[in-house]
């Protein structure tokens, strides 16, 4: 689970929209943040797409933390642009996994106290 | 929510069982780690007081993270004796809230690789 998660990171960082998709089951959900509706299907490569352009950076805060179980946490901030602002966001993402080491589900935690205005934006 | 999280490191680091009760709903439950069976009633204070007496210590290792929900994750490390040895876990505690700000559910995560052996047990 953790090193899929290291992999998330990665092609996130590396704006790898198929690499992101191939980390995920078929239906699998992302819930960002957590109190939103989920997203699933076709609407995780559009999510993945614009995370992508607007130039969306991920750092990793602390180490993974697993479970006795099927879920296991990435904690991490993620910068992107918004409105001609650069944003940093202290977040972290449960996830649930399936047996293939697919994730099923991703629930963000973060709310609106935990964004940061660091700047003007990046160019993408 | 996120001062309910630091009031819990706190309490703990105090050993004030007392003080732990009160964040907790009278129908609250802790599942720790993730993947066992959750505690509730009765079994909340006997965690509480198993936990000050292996002297278990709390340090927060990044910022807790909100969301737009009642749920909130209080990312740590904890240190306790076991066996004669202390043990530092790199954990976090996904935690859901009432109306009142009450804990009425704390997941722990952390699995077997996220435990360190650090030296010998600390005298409590």
């Amino acid at each position: 689970m953790k090193s899929a998660l290291q992999a998330y990171v990665d092609a996130m960082n590396r704006g790898d929209v198929a690499g992101l998709l191939a980390l995920f089951a078929p239906d699998a959900t992302i819930e960002d943040p957590v109190g939103t509706p989920a997203r699933g299907g076709a609407e995780l490569a559009g999510w993945f797409w614009a995370s992508v352009a607007v130039g969306a950076s991920l750092r990793i805060a602390a180490p993974s933390r697993g479970s006795w179980a099927n879920e296991a946490a990435l904690i991490f901030e993620v910068e992107y642009n918004a409105d001609g602002r650069r944003l940093r966001v202290h977040t972290l993402d449960v996830c649930t996994f399936d047996t293939d080491g697919r994730i099923t589900q991703m629930r963000a935690f973060w709310g609106p106290e935990d964004v940061e205005d660091i700047g003007p934006a990046h160019f993408v």
